[in-house]
């Protein structure tokens, strides 16, 4: 895939060309990113053709909440910031995304708007794969299509074990809290 | 798919051969079956080959949280009750499922033990597809398995998203709780 194929998706950072460049680098960290657990060196490689770099500087914000977005990132170097925007406004720090994990994967896969803001705490490296260049891969080389969908849906699966869990423990809290409270009932 | 190929994952159902014979029913369930949104009747034929379908009566446990199981579920037809355990053990009915709606995609695609607990609350048709079939269907029809598995992904996306909604609003109230009651700086 070359430039006429993909537009930019991050205007606002350096934009490095495809991720064949840092396949070897990529695959060094199959070990602890998620997406890439079960691929070979021959696999990245093959991805990288689909996949833009970009270099974001410490302080710059890649990805906004609420705006539009068709791409998930993977963090090649670096540190990104997670920030979501509470009932008052107020941008909250829900997580901290270092090398070897993926952002953005949400809507990628469902096209509606951002749920977080990213921030790069430190100059960092990040491989892009848009929606478009998935569509491709799937069309092109459906083993490698069907193996990135496969492990996006375990990561995804695995999220929502986990937010389902705390949210049934925060549900649970609360029945404790309002079964200690005396109710209206009770008034 | 045959019986040689695939065991009945739901040995205490009665067990009705695969799902060809009831591809025109789902194929007529595409508006509200978020699975298969995108398919058409000849996909979802197709698809039939590799799914197993099953009769639950009214009070069957189908699924039960914790267990082992590979599969998730299509209703065809009936209403099943998900329940989870709380803390004390006692289990809440968490959400009501009826027909076009999937059960169990969680632990069909991560292997991790069944988050929830189905019991059939009238007689119902089941679809089961399993790992091994959806395997199979990547092998043998890989651009059916990339649809699937795209729209599993979508699924699991959205309902990761309304979870993590759910989870930030608790976890504002609880901010908003503790505001304003006195904290220890108080006393």
């Amino acid at each position: 895939m070359n430039e006429t194929v993909e537009s930019p998706r991050l205007p606002q950072l350096e934009h490095l060309g495809d991720a064949t460049q840092h396949a070897a680098r990529i695959h060094a960290m199959v070990g602890y990113a998620p997406l890439f657990e079960q691929f070979s060196l021959a696999e990245i490689r093959l991805l990288g053709h689909f996949m833009q770099t970009y270099r974001a500087q410490a302080g710059q914000e890649i990805i906004r909440e609420g705006e539009a977005g068709d791409f998930m990132m993977l963090m090649v170097e670096g540190r990104v910031e997670v920030f979501k925007q509470d009932r008052w406004n107020t941008p909250r720090l829900i997580a901290v995304v270092e090398d070897g994990k993926t952002l953005g994967e949400m809507s990628m896969i469902d096209g509606e708007p951002r749920f977080a803001t990213c921030v790069a705490v430190e100059p960092s490296l990040i491989a892009v794969l848009s929606r478009d260049a998935l569509a491709l891969i799937i069309l092109e080389q459906p083993m490698l299509g069907a193996k990135i969908l496969m492990q996006l849906a375990v990561m995804l699966s695995q999220r929502l074990r986990q937010t389902s869990m705390r949210l049934v423990e925060f549900v649970d809290k609360q029945r404790e809290l309002s079964d200690q409270v005396p109710g209206p009932s009770f008034v």
